[in-house]
């Protein structure tokens, strides 16, 4: 299973929202995250179902990438947002290894660190994930996924778009 | 510093070369090569410096990287040879900390294990790095680069050109 990891793009400022969960994304940050997502579509990149943190900074960047043409089913998944527990999702993939190809719409650090987690198996914090930036997970079919995995892409929009 | 740790292009056959020295460059690998030396031009990325492993593919893989005008200096560094050591490359490191942007141009799997080991401080194996794809390490000023680094960039051609 090809497993891409994707940040939020650029949201509004938090003195401007009393939740963070509500913060949407700048148009700045719509016009990147489009860009990353056609970019993704043009180089054949389609995803069989897009998790998504429930945040809605997270939740409209999924938007974005459905309606670009990258995936047609889209769901929230709770543990995606900041702080959850990548465990939850190691079952879901023990239930979904017929899957190809996932897109997991989050937060930093947990991206960066549940990349880390599939790859190595513990958490350096040494992956520099930017706003709308793409982690790429080879993971192998046999067992656990974590520590499974093969990092076959890490990227910022700048290289995308 | 940011080390851009590249690795050479698609090359010739070993079976028509009698030596692995000298396998040269295939016009595809040339071609794709200077796709990724462009793209990297034009998203203003230079470098200081070019170290190459001496073998044919890498040398010319460099020499692509100078002619498109990434850099104007390029030497041999024998230590990016197939299983070179990486300590030689951290006693260069230790005499070139005044460098912001080099580029080492070699082979795998030592790329990668290079890469692991200055980001995580240990070899994994767990980086997929294709034909004249590159990968991006910043490393942090104070004492050995070895675990010191952060990941920011990890791409095959296919994303870049």
């Amino acid at each position: 299973m090809n497993v891409y990891l994707i940040r939020h793009g650029i949201a509004s400022d938090r003195a401007e929202y009393s939740s963070d969960a509500e913060r949407p994304l700048t148009e700045l940050g719509r016009k990147k995250t489009k860009k990353v997502a056609k970019r993704l579509f043009n180089l054949n990149i389609r995803f069989d179902l897009i998790l998504t943190s429930p945040l809605v900074r997270a939740v409209q960047t999924a938007e974005i990438l459905q309606n670009t043409g990258l995936c047609k089913k889209r769901e929230i998944f709770e543990s995606l947002s900041p702080d959850g527990d990548i465990n939850l999702w190691v079952n879901w993939y023990a239930l979904n290894q017929d899957h190809h190809s996932v897109a997991l719409v989050g937060h930093q650090p947990d991206l960066g660190n549940w990349a880390e987690i599939l790859t190595w198996g513990k958490v350096g914090e040494k992956l520099i994930v930017k706003k709308a930036g793409v982690i790429g997970v080879k993971i192998f079919e046999n067992g656990t996924p974590i520590g499974n995995g093969e990092l076959f892409l890490l990227s910022s929009p700048k290289w995308l778009i």
